[in-house]
C-alpha cells in the first residue's frame, strides 16, 4: 500500500506544476501523472462534458491503483470533484480549497481577487469557498482566457501578454484586492508578469497549497528514498513535451495512452 | 438522393465562415453541420488523433445520409483528407485544395504566404498543394496559434489582435509575398485586422474558394426551394451559440450529440 503511486490528473500540462510542487514536497512518493492533452483545453467547456472526462480520467489512475487523486486542473475540481469523490473509493483533493484557505490566511483587506478559466469563474467555486471560510469577504472574479494559449505559445515574459494582463486585471484591481488567487494551474508560469501587473498584491499559487494539504491528508508514507514520476497523456506532442521539459527538467518518460 | 444533406465538419466553430459560404452559394441545398466542441481545438494535436478524430466525426455525418462531406477544418484537411476519401464511398472535399488552386490564379509575383494553426503549417498541406499546381511558386508559411483564441475571445477588431499579427506576419511580409491564404476558417472573422497589416496583399478566404468547389463537384442538386441548416456540437455552450449567432444569424437550431 505505501508503495501505491499518487495519481494526478489535468487537462494539459498545466497541473505539471502542481506535480513539481508535490515532488518537492513528498520526494520519496510515486507520481503518476496524466494530462488529456487530446481533450485540452477543458475551460471552455460545459459542466457536463467537463465532469464526464473528469471521471474517465480517475478511471484511468484507478487502473495504477492509485492511493490518492489530485485534481490539478481548476476546471474539473470546480465541476466534478464532488461526483468524482462520491464515485471512487480513495482519496481526492482538488485545488480550490486549499488555495482558498490560503488566500483568507493571507488577506489583511478580505477583499480578495480570483482568476481563472471561463469555466472555472462561471463555477463561482472559489467564491463559496472563500465566503464559507470567512463570509466577510469580498470576491471579485475574472475570466482570463488568452492566458492559457499565451502561455502555451511560450510568451511568458512578454509584452502582448502584459497588455492582455492589464486588460484583463484592471477591473479587479479597481475594487481594491490585496490578494489574488491563481484559479487555473497555468498561470505561475506568467507570475512575473502578473506580478508587474499587480505591484503590492500578494499572489497565491494554487500548486503550493495543493502540495501542502496532500502533505497532510496522505493515508500512508512511500518508505523509498526517491519516488518515480510517472507522465501519460491522450496526445504525445512536441508542445507538450517542450512545456514539460520547462517545468519539471529532463529525464521523465512521457508516455501516450487511449482515454475513450 | 437529391434532399440528401451535405455534411459539413470542423473542430469547432471556425468552420461557420464555410457553412456560410455554402448556403449563399447553394441555398437550396440541405446543410448539416457537426462542429466538435468537446475536443476543440485539433491545431494543437497530433496527426493520428486528428485523423481518428475527423473519421468519428465523418462516422457521425454519415448517420444523417450525406450525400457529400465538405472538411471545413484546415488542420483535418491538411492530415486527414487522403485516410476519409479512402474510408468513405460519397465525395468528400477538403478546404486546401481549393484555396491553394485561388492563391495560385490570384498571385503575380508567385511569393505566396500562408498562415494557418500549428498543425496545418506542420503538414506543409498548402505548400505541397500549390507548388504541385505551380512549381515556380515559392511559399512561406507562419503557424498563428494565438488568433483561435482571441477570435473566440472575441476580440476582433482589437488593438492587442493586431499586435499579435504584426508579430506573426513580419517574416512571411519581409518575403515579400503578394498573396496570403487564411489558412484557417476562423482568419476571416478578423479580415480588418489582417487587411491593415497585410496592405496590399490580396487575402484568400478558402471558404469562398470550397463554396466554388462544393458547386462544381455536387452528384446531384436539391430542387427544394429552400434547403434547411442544422447545426451538430459535441458540447454545448454559450460560447458557441454566441459566435454561432455572429456567423450565421439568428434562428439556427443548435443540437448536442454525443461522438464518442
Amino acid at each position: 500500500m505505501p508503495e501505491r503511486p499518487i495519481g494526478v490528473f489535468d487537462s494539459g500540462v498545466g497541473g505539471l506544476t502542481v506535480l513539481r510542487a508535490l515532488k518537492e514536497h513528498l520526494p520519496s512518493e510515486n507520481l503518476i501523472y496524466f494530462g488529456d492533452t487530446a481533450r485540452v483545453p477543458y475551460g471552455n467547456k460545459s459542466p457536463k462534458t467537463i465532469i464526464k472526462f473528469s471521471i474517465q480520467n480517475v478511471r484511468l489512475l484507478e487502473r495504477f491503483n492509485v492511493k490518492m487523486v489530485v485534481v490539478a486542473c481548476n476546471t474539473s475540481s470546480a465541476h466534478a470533484l464532488e461526483v468524482l469523490k462520491s464515485n471512487f473509493s480513495f482519496p481526492i483533493v482538488g485545488v480550490i480549497e486549499p488555495g482558498a484557505r490560503e488566500a483568507v490566511k493571507i488577506s489583511k483587506s478580505g477583499k480578495i481577487g480570483v482568476i481563472g478559466t471561463e469555466a472555472t469563474v462561471r463555477s463561482e467555486a472559489y467564491k463559496r469557498a472563500i465566503v464559507s471560510l470567512n463570509p466577510f469577504c469580498q470576491v471579485y472574479q475574472k475570466a482570463c482566457p488568452l492566458f492559457v494559449p499565451l502561455i502555451e505559445e511560450g510568451w511568458l515574459n512578454d509584452e502582448v501578454t502584459y497588455e492582455v494582463a492589464k486588460r484583463y486585471l484592471k477591473e479587479v484591481m479597481d475594487k481594491g484586492v490585496d490578494t489574488l488567487v491563481l484559479g487555473c494551474t497555468h498561470y505561475p508560469l506568467i507570475k512575473d508578469v502578473l506580478s508587474k501587473v499587480c505591484q503590492g498584491i500578494s499572489l497565491v499559487d494554487s500548486a503550493e497549497a495543493v502540495a501542502k494539504e496532500v502533505e497532510k491528508l496522505l493515508p500512508v508514507r512511500s518508505k523509498k528514498r526517491e519516488g518515480q514520476v510517472k507522465i501519460l497523456v491522450s496526445d504525445k506532442t512536441e508542445r507538450f513535451e517542450r512545456i514539460s521539459k520547462m517545468i519539471m527538467g529532463n529525464g521523465i518518460e512521457i508516455e501516450e495512452v487511449s482515454i475513450e
